[in-house]
Formats: C-alpha cells, sequence, structure tokens
C-alpha cells in the first residue's frame, strides 16, 4: 500500500520549526525566531555563560534548570525518579506519598550516582583531531587516531578539577567540538509531588496526548562551602548559580511562541534512506520480537516472585518503553514513506559529484555492515547478558589497567573508574540469577539460530552448539553448572574482581570469569573490526555531510542530536492524528476526573479529585480554557534526553517542561512532521497549582517567587 | 468512584434536541423546529399521506425511503444486505463485487421475506382497547383483555388485502394506536456497492466515530400490473408510490439543521431509575459474558469446519455487536449517574399524589420481577437454542391451530402463517447440529448454575439434575443421545411438522419433540405468569405515564421508541468524547485512504483508492472541506430501527441516510446525552461519488435527477 499511504508532503517544510539548533546557529536564523513570536535577541542565546543558558544543566541522561539564586533545579519527576526512590523507604515511602522539604535541612540526599552538569564552554576542536588525519588514513587507523586525539583533549581539559570534559562528534565527523561541563556531585531532593500524580497515566499514557501527568520534581545542588563541587557532606551549602530561569506564572495560549533548551540525545535525521530501510525491514522488528520475548521471560520467572519481580521492574519499564517506542517507528513508517523523503535529498545533495562520491562510499559501507549487523546483536546480546556481561567488564578492566592510563580505552580510564564500581554495585539491586539465566538462555537461542557461518567459534565451542540449527539441550545443561558454580552473583566478589590482575582471572575457575577469558581474543579481534568499519563510515558520512554544509550557506543545517546542549523553538499547537480528529493543546484538571478508575496508573489521589471537584486553586485557570491547564503540545523537536527541558515563552520565562513525544513523534527521530511531531509539556500552571493546592508547598513557591 | 464522575448537567436540556417524536406531536413544537432551521411548516410532517411523510417507508427491522416516482427505495447497504445475499452466487458475487442494474429486467430479486411497509395511517384506539377495562382488572385477566381488544382491531384493519396493521402501545399503555400498512412482497435489488465500501470498517468501526462507510443500497418495490400487492412475478412492475425524495446533492455543512424521519425500534428512555440499576448490575454483565460464552463456543466448534463457519457468520456478527453494544452500555453508565438523573424525574413527577402511587405500585412490581428475571433467562436460553427452539414452536403452533383463529395467540395466527414458515426454512443455513449441540450445553451449564428452587421441574428431570450444583455428565450424555436421534435437523421433517396434528407430536420418538411436549405445560404456566405480570406492569406504567403526560401540557413528552413512524431533529455537530479530544463532524475520501490497510476490513476496492489519489470527482466535494465527505456526525435522536432512515435538510430534500451512532450513544437508548450521544450517516455526497466514480451507475443518477 505504500503508494497510496499519505506522502510527506515537500510543503511541510513551510513553517521550519523543525530543528535541534545548537546555540551558534541561531543568529543565522534570528528573523525565524523573532517571526515566531521571540522577544528577546536571539544572540543572546548562544552565549552559555548569560541569562538564559546558564540556567540550562544536564543530569547525563536528562535535562534540568535552575530555578532560584539558591541552586534550587526543576526537572521532570521521572528524571529524579532514582533520587526519590533512594529517599524512599519500606516505612516512608517517599515516591508513593510525595515529599516536601520545608526547610533546607529537611532535604534528602539523592542517590549517589545522581551528578548536576553546567555547560561551561563548546570549543571548536576539528582543527585538533583532525591534525593527524590525511584523507588516505582509513579503517582502523583512522578510528584510532580520532580515539588519540579525543583522548588528549579530554585530558587537558579535565586537568581543571571538578570538571568533566567530552569531544562532541559533528554533522557524522564533518566537525569536532570539546565541551566541559562543571560536575556538581551533591544533589539533594527538595520536592516531589504523589507518584499518583507524578507518573499519572503510567505506561498506559507513556507516548500517549491527551496526557495529564504532573511529570515534574525539585532538585538542589550543593558544593563545599568553598564553591567547589564534592560528594555529599553535612556541611555542604547550596549552590549560586550564575543564572536562573524566573518563572511565568501565567503561563502559554494556544499558538503562543515556545522553546525549549535541553540535551537530547541521539536522532537519525541525517542518516541514509538505505539506513531507513534496514531499521524498517530488519531492525525494529527484531528489537520488538526480541523485548516481546525478555519480557515474557521475565514475567514468567518473577511470576511468584514479588522480590525478583522488584529487581526487574526497572528492566521491565525500560523494556515496555522499548516495545512502544518500536512499534511506534513501524506504525509511524507504514503511515509515512521516510526513505522517498530521504532519496529526494540525497538526490539534491549528489548533485555535486564530491557528494556523491562520498555517498556512494557511505551507502556501500552501511550495506556491507547490514549484512552482519544483525549476527553482530544477537552476539552481543547473548555476552552482555547480566553476569557474563559483567564477567566480560570486569576482565576487559584488568587487560586496560596493566596500560599507562592515557592509552586505556574510553570508559575503563581512571575518570571511569567511579561509574564502573557503581555499575557493578547496581547489578545487586537489579539481577536475580535464575532470571539472568533464563535470559541468558533466550539471547542464546536467538544466536544459535543464525547461520554457522555467522556465528562465534569461541562461543559455539563454550557451549557446544555445532552445525545448523544446533542442539541447545547440552547448551542449557552448562549453563545450570556455570548458574550454580557461579560466585560472581555476589556484589563484594565483583569489586574485588574490579581490582583483581588479568592473570588472576586466567587461574580463576569461576565459570562465568572463564567464559570471559575464553571471549577474550574473539572480542578484541570483533571491537577492531567494528572501529575500522566505523573509521570509514566516519570518514564518508564526515565527507557527505560536509557537502551538505558547504551547499547550505543560505539556510543553516542543525545537526543529529549528540547529548549536546540545543534550542528548539515553535508554538503551543494541537493536531489532528487521522482524519476528523482534532487534538485540542491544553488539557485540564477536569480530564483528570475524567480519566480516573481509581486503580494505578489512573489513580489521582482523592484530595487532588476533590479539590477539582470544588474548583479549588482557581487563580491557576486559564481563562481561554476555564480550567487549569495540565500538561500542553507544542511544535518543538525534542528527543530522548530532552526530558526535563524548561520550556520558555518569549521572553525567556519558565512556563513549563518537556516531558514526552506524541505516539506520532516516536519516529521523528528519523524525520521530522510538521503536521504530526508534537511535544508534550507540563504546564507551569498545574506544577503551581499541585504545589499549592495539594502539597502546600508555600516555601518552595516562595523560592520560586510566586506569591 | 461514581461521586465524582462527571454529573449529567440539567442545563443540557436546553439545546433540547432530543427526541424521537410521534408526528403529531411536532405542532407542538413548531416553533423549535423553525428556530433550529426548518423551512417547511412543521404542520406538513404531521401528515403521513403528504410528501415527505409519504415517502417513508419500512422494511421491518430497517427504514428506507422513495426516491423515485418509479419505486425506487434507497436504504442501507446493511438493511439490504439479506438481499444482495440471496442475488449472490458463488461465481456471481455481488456482495463482495457490489451491483448495478442499468435496466429494470437486470434487476435481482431480493430475499422472499423481504417487505416493504408504507405507513397509511395511524389512529387513535386507546378507547376501543380500553372498553373492556375497569381499573379493578388486573393481572392475567387484564392482559387477555387488552390482547383480545388488539386482536379484534387487528382482524377488521387487515380486512383490506395488501395490509398489515398492528396496534401499538404508547407512553406504557397509556394510550394505542392502531397502525395500517401497505405491505408490498415483490422489492428487487438495483444497486450496491461492493462490500469493501457498503461494510468498510466493518466489525472494527461499528459503533465508531470517526467512520468511513459506504452503507447505502438501493432497492425497486413492484406490485401487480392492477396496482395490488403481490409476491414476485416476472409480470410485475414497479410500484409508483404518492410521494418520494428529492435530492440535494450539495448535502449539508456543519451546524446546518437536518432531521430523520424513521422506524425506531425500542428504547427505555422512560423507564425507572431501578430498571437502569438492574440492567447495570444484573442485567448487561449477564449478557455480555454470555455472549463472550457463545461466540467462543461458536470459534471453538467452526474452527476447521467453513461450512458451519459460513452458517453462523450471520450469529457471530450479531453476537459480536451485542458484545460491543452490552459493554458500551456498562462504559456508558460508568461515566455518567444515569439513575440519578432518572430518580430526579421520579420525584418531580411523584409531587402527583396519583403519579407517586402509580410510581409506588410500578417500582414494587419491577422489584419482584427483577428476583426471578435472570433465573427465567436462563431458562428461556435454554429452551429457545436452535432445534429445541424449534421443536417448541412447532408443537405450539400445532396446539394454537386447534382453535378458530381469533383465538390464537399472536405470532400463531393465519396472518403468521409464512413467517413460520419461513423461520424453519431458515434454521436450514444456520444451524449445524454439532454447534448447536454446544451452545445448548453451554446454556444448560448456565441454567443448572441456578439454585434449586431458581430451576423449573420438567427441564430438570428431562437432564437429569438434582439438587444444589447438579452434575451435568448425565445432561451432556441425555444431549448426545438427542442430536444423534433427532430428524428435526431437517428440514423437510419441520416443514412437515408444521402441519401435524397435537396428537402426533405426543406420540413421537424424536426426543426434541418429546421434550418440547414434556416442557409443554410448564412453558404455558410460565407464559400465564408472565403475561399476568405484564398485565399489572403495563396497568402501573400506564397509570405513571398518564401522570406524566397530564403534567407536560405545556412542554410535549415524546414516547419511547416502539417501532412506529418517528422524526428526529437537531443539527450537523461533532463532539467532544474526552478532554482536549474533538471531534469533527465530517470524514473524508482522505481518510479512507488513511485507514487502509488492504486487509478486510479495511481494504477498499483499487480503482477507489487511486481515484482518491487522483481527486476526482471533485465535482461532489464540499468547499469547506476541500474534499468529499463521506460521513458525518449529528445531534438527532435515533436506535435500532433507524438504520436507513432518510436525512433530511430544513427544506426536506434527501442529504444522506442514517446508519449507526457513536460509541457513546449506545447507552443513548435510556438516556440521551446533548453533550455526547451522536448519530452517523453516510453523506449524500459520498454515496453520488461512489454511484459516479466507482460504479458509473449513470441510469441510477439519472433516475434520482443528478445531472
Amino acid at each position: 500500500m505504500l503508494a497510496l499511504v499519505l506522502a510527506i508532503a515537500g510543503a511541510q517544510k513551510a513553517r521550519a520549526d523543525e530543528g535541534m539548533w545548537q546555540p551558534e546557529l541561531l543568529p543565522a536564523i534570528a528573523d525565524k525566531l523573532t517571526a515566531r513570536g521571540l522577544r528577546m535577541d536571539p544572540a543572546a542565546l548562544t552565549d552559555l555563560t548569560e541569562h538564559p543558558m546558564g540556567a540550562i544543566i544536564g543530569l547525563g541522561f536528562c535535562t534540568a534548570s535552575f530555578v532560584s539564586p539558591d541552586g534550587l533545579i526543576v526537572t521532570n519527576h521521572h528524571c529524579a525518579y532514582g533520587a526519590i526512590q533512594y529517599a524512599s523507604t519500606e516505612d516512608d515511602n517517599l515516591l508513593e506519598k510525595g515529599f516536601v522539604a520545608r526547610r533546607l535541612r529537611d532535604e534528602q540526599r539523592g542517590n549517589p550516582t545522581l551528578r548536576v552538569y553546567v555547560t561551561e564552554s563548546i570549543e571548536p576542536v576539528t582543527e585538533a583531531v583532525r591534525a593527524d588525519l590525511s584523507d588516505a588514513l582509513s579503517g582502523k587507523a583512522r578510528f584510532d587516531a580520532i580515539e588519540a586525539a579525543k583522548k588528549r583533549l579530554v585530558a587537558k581539559c579535565e586537568a581543571d578539577p571538578g570538571h568533566r570534559c567530552d569531544v562532541y562528534t559533528f554533522y557524522g565527523g564533518a566537525e569536532y567540538r570539546l565541551i566541559k561541563q562543571r560536575e556538581i556531585r551533591d544533589v539533594r531532593l527538595v520536592y516531589a509531588p504523589p507518584l499518583s500524580i507524578g507518573r499519572y497515566g503510567g505506561d498506559v499514557d507513556n507516548w500517549v496526548w491527551p496526557r495529564h501527568t504532573g511529570d515534574f520534581a525539585f532538585l538542589r545542588a550543593y558544593v563545599a562551602p568553598d564553591g567547589k563541587s564534592r560528594d555529599f557532606d553535612e556541611d555542604n551549602v547550596p549552590y549560586r548559580p550564575d543564572h536562573y530561569l524566573r518563572i511565568n506564572p501565567q503561563g502559554v495560549n494556544a499558538e503562543d511562541f515556545v522553546m525549549a533548551l535541553g540535551y537530547p540525545g541521539a536522532t537519525s535525521r541525517h542518516s541514509l534512506a538505505s539506513e531507513v530501510d534496514y531499521a524498517v525491514a530488519v531492525g525494529y522488528p527484531n528489537r520488538l520480537s526480541n523485548v516481546e520475548r525478555r519480557l515474557r521471560v521475565i514475567e514468567e520467572q518473577t511470576a511468584d516472585r514479588p522480590d525478583a519481580a522488584l529487581k526487574y521492574a526497572s528492566a521491565v519499564a525500560t523494556l515496555n518503553n522499548g516495545r512502544k517506542n518500536f512499534q511506534g517507528m513501524l506504525d509511524g513508517f507504514a503511515a509515512a514513506d521516510v526513505p522517498a523523503a530521504k532519496r529526494a535529498v540525497e538526490r539534491t545533495v549528489a548533485r555535486d559529484p564530491a557528494a556523491a562520491e562520498a555517498l556512494e562510499r557511505l551507502r556501500s559501507a552501511l550495506d556491507d555492515w547490514f549484512q552482519e549487523r544483525e549476527a553482530r546483536r544477537r552476539y552481543d546480546a547473548v555476552v552482555r547478558q547480566g553476569l557474563l556481561g559483567a564477567a566480560r567488564t570486569l576482565y576487559r578492566a584488568a587487560i586496560e589497567a596493566e596500560r599507562p592510563d592515557a592509552q586505556r580505552k574510553p570508559g575503563f580510564q581512571e575518570r571511569d573508574r567511579s561509574r564502573l564500581e557503581d555499575q557493578q554495585r547496581q547489578l545487586e539491586r537489579r539481577l536475580d540469577p535464575s532470571v539472568d539465566q533464563a535470559l541468558l538462555a533466550l539471547q542464546l537461542e536467538e544466536y544459535a539460530s543464525l547461520g554457522a557461518d555467522e556465528r562465534i567459534d569461541a562461543l559455539d565451542a563454550w557451549f557446544g552448539l555445532q552445525g545448523q540449527s544446533p542442539d541447545l539441550s547440552s547448551a542449557r545443561a552448562t549453563l545450570d553448572q556455570m548458574y550454580a558454580r557461579t560466585e560472581l552473583a555476589d556484589t563484594e566478589q565483583r569489586l574485588a574482581w574490579l581490582q583483581a590482575e588479568p592473570e588472576t582471572f586466567r587461574q580463576s575457575e569461576d565459570p562465568f570469569i572463564r567464559l570471559a577469558v575464553a571471549l577474550s581474543e574473539t572480542d578484541l579481534r570483533l571491537e577492531a573490526e567494528e572501529e575500522a568499519r566505523e573509521g570509514d563510515i566516519e570518514q564518508y558520512r564526515a565527507a557527505f555531510m560536509g557537502a551538505r554544509l558547504a551547499g547550505s550557506e543560505s539556510r543553516p543545517l542543525y545537526d543529529d542530536a549528540n547529548n549536546s546542549l540545543r534550542v528548539t523553538y515553535g508554538s503551543v499547537t494541537g493536531y489532528s492524528p487521522r482524519d476528523a480528529v482534532e487534538l485540542q493543546p491544553f488539557t485540564t484538571l477536569e480530564g483528570i476526573t475524567e480519566k480516573d478508575t481509581g486503580a494505578e496508573p489512573f489513580n489521582a489521589p482523592d484530595l487532588q479529585l476533590r479539590a477539582i471537584a470544588r474548583r479549588a486553586g482557581s487563580d491557576y485557570a486559564s481563562e481561554d480554557l476555564d480550567s487549569v491547564p495540565v500538561n500542553f503540545l507544542s511544535s518543538l523537536d525534542v528527543t530522548g534526553g530532552n526530558s526535563g527541558s524548561p520550556t520558555l515563552d518569549g521572553e525567556g520565562r519558565l512556563v513549563g517542561l518537556v516531558f514526552d513525544g506524541n505516539y506520532e513523534s516516536i519516529n521523528a527521530d528519523w524525520w521530522f512532521s510538521d503536521r504530526l511531531t508534537r511535544t508534550i509539556h507540563v504546564d507551569i500552571r498545574y506544577m503551581l497549582w499541585v504545589m499549592d493546592v495539594v502539597s502546600e508547598a508555600r516555601e518552595l513557591m516562595q523560592e520560586l517567587g510566586v506569591r
């Protein structure tokens, strides 16, 4: 039916809200921003050390922002989830009840891995990275040269204590930038609404509009009295940021200008049509099926074991999100011919002969990769599973530790030490040996269904897999023995292995350590092959994107998301998901009552339902809606990592937080649709209403400058 | 959560589109009709022998209308389904392909049971029915007196050949009317779109908006050359109706006035709050569960037997419709407190002491009935199942046939003879003995779970059911024997039994006939009890409704639907099913392409999809929509039986056909909501577009006066 499904109209580009813009590109689109309704100087958004950019912070996996001179931070409830969970006990379940710290000393210590990152500078380093690269340098050698250059730049930058630096790749390698961030390590919980507000709608409403989720929470950054970053300490004091956002308690109305600042993770807007073809035909269907099978295994294994179920609750949430995401991708691609649109772009770029050549080489390298990619994914899924993954990481860390720090693989340097430890520690809360065994058996089964020539000898040898369609019974017996004999499920054991020499591993009798050692040579070979491929692909993609950049002088080209700070702008607007259905841009308090069933995830607190019924807190109501707006939709262009991004009005005041996208936005990672791609925000008026009416958080509201 | 669900706003009555109005009441609401946009004299709608009422016809289960001087009839595809199916053969599947008769002689004979009824008069007969009723006459005696009076009136009226007459009960028995209809028995198929247009969306979209169904077809009424009704005959000629509807090919726009004329079957708007309580707590949940179990049994039994599956296809469609309907009822009642609204009405009426007394007696009689109703339903479901139901009908017909015609039970008189025969014949196409046995076993199981004192001795004795929770194994063995030995599955046998004397039944060895005979005495006793109850309930309800009527002088009170001709008016309008969701009143051609998957029920013909893609037939487009409207929504008040009702604009011209309601309208049978109850129409412009672009039915369009 592809010939007849809705074509992606070329005309949709006219409104041009699309784009996760690098801040330095904003002056080039200043006229559009102003025409849309920005009432600040667009140039003011390019300076990271000024307001409002100086107030934007990263949490690593989410975005947040400073909202008071005393380091108060606002972000999504789901971004503060770990902190709230960490502060909860069985007797005092802050997650369920919500939490209000009325004084500084009541603020709760967050999970130790929680960090706040304040971007201090973004420095172009393309020349420095490329200094040792000739066009002739390709494959593994090219990869190594780039990696070495990046490590040098990072090491130099991190000589400044309390900072974290990284070299980010832009435009597939056409540009590199060194980003320096201040790292704050003491982050405390200030406020969280009850779970039944903060996660209202739960997995059911995930990626869904209309939405009624109070997805917000407040944290506070703490530093040593001298202003330096340090770990949690009773004597730490609130951090005083140079800039913080002001609130607009009136919020925005339909069609108003809005923008969001944040750290989008990864998109594939500049990927080729053939990459979409692969994703639709092979990638997503296989991942969807794998996710569904993993979910079934976990469900079966934990059915009568609440303790194990608890350990996998977070994995199940992630898998459920993945399932909805992959299905949404496939639904999205079925509704619009994205590869055709991408091919049109490729044809235009390829008018330049140099670009055409780069494109052809890139396409060919990708095609080669697609031949092996699924086989590699299945092997990786086996060897990264639970205890086996841990054993391999531990052995690799030991091997790397024998080298001077600068020569170690990224991820195994001194700067990565505490993360490695955290990872091993967290396994304790997230792994149950019998569930892990069932999952490893599942992955092994998927791997064993590969052709014999697609499989890996070392793994086959260990599990006794032979020929086409190997018998799995001996593999299952091996698994039984491995899980019966291993001591790696013990956290102290794993932490001890993190200090061990490689030779100790080679002499170990632990079956997982032995398998990790047995796979080590293969793993290194596969890694080298992978890096050689990446070296080539980066070379061709950089050339192709370089040609696109060269052709885009009159019309700036934003890059794919790469975890660096971006700006997206647009307006508050609904959409029509299908014929005769119009979704309005705002939901209201009454919609909560309407959805409520009394059962999770639609179990709003009675206090809240009663307050809605008596129209309490009508000061926060929108005149247009005659009710308090709960969530709203915009045409902003965001992706994972943008969660918690402050939504600002035309004057740069906080009017909400980004927390999700609509179902039709799922495949926007590949192609943005003006007509369908929408971002979901929690409205500042609902945040204030909840703080005031439900939580009576007067002190917090005072700090925010409201009333 | 009831305390917090949306209350039924008293204010919603303000727009007062609600009402399936008896034609004679229209002058009393003339001002409202005119204010709404009627541009005809409302009094013109009261005369059944004038235009437009004279053009409205019934099909028994659906509504239709004359649309040409030569007896051309338009109705829904699903109302003409039996005729289209009858005209189809394995080699020439008109149902799948659609059908266009380009000349009269190509028109296809419809199914022999298809009839057209033209209402000729509605005569008040309350006095005549009540002549022999005193207030003291109650129960069974009252029931019998009413039945006898009705039969006398019907017999007298039907002395005029070619007519069908019935006495209809209005306002629960406060009024009676004799309705006389001309009966036309030769009805032929003129035009049907392909199934994939006429049933587009199938069961999935049933009761759903947005909708894209081409639910229309054309028939023609034929009579003898002398103008009298007769069965199909080659020499019959097209019937020339006194009146026929004219088409408005421009259709209507959003907010325009529309009205529909038709034969709604049954509603419960005047039922008591306690009747809703019972329906919600007992009636619908039990029926829903029963329907689901029957569906499962049929699915299991027909899984590997396409012939049996075909026989039950129509039953499955009916059960699926029932499942959606019962679930929709329960969903609707969960969303709005209908009993509270009904109690408010009851309180108002009960201010009058006589009304209060009638209400109290009615309530008490109903409460008594509720005690036994579910037990009776389960018994009925057993004894009405398939072959057993047929055996009981045949024996009863034999018993009744011994009496003079006027004294026989309605349903068993001479006037019912051909229907009884058709019924027995049709069983051949709809019954498979092993499926029937499984269904009877299921109903027996539900019956056996009743308490011993709720069960019926005669049935228990036959199947060996004893005490509480009886063992069913002997009953199952009995069923095996019965189905192995019976000859009643043979149609000729059943038709022969329709001629047999009661004594022949009593001597039969056929197990189903023997069981029918064994149950006969009980059946007659239960029927008498039921009639006694009905006599009482009718007496009290008539008194209660009489009081309501007396209090409604300033504001006319329409009656519940009772299969008699009604008028409903309102406007073209969308609705909001929930917070932030607005459903527009029109769907468009593009929505068909959008929904299409290529697989049933979303498998529009390629020809159609291509025509949509190239915007063929844009003459039929609405300027507002920039596309051809497919279906539209209105605030009209309809129910089952209204299917096929012509939708007229303010000047009485045809602009569409009623064919369904939205999901939220399902429980409107009990309570109409201005905010949520909507009717779904097929738009005249889509009908013309399909006839023109897909079917090239030029002759038909010419007859309709278009181009």
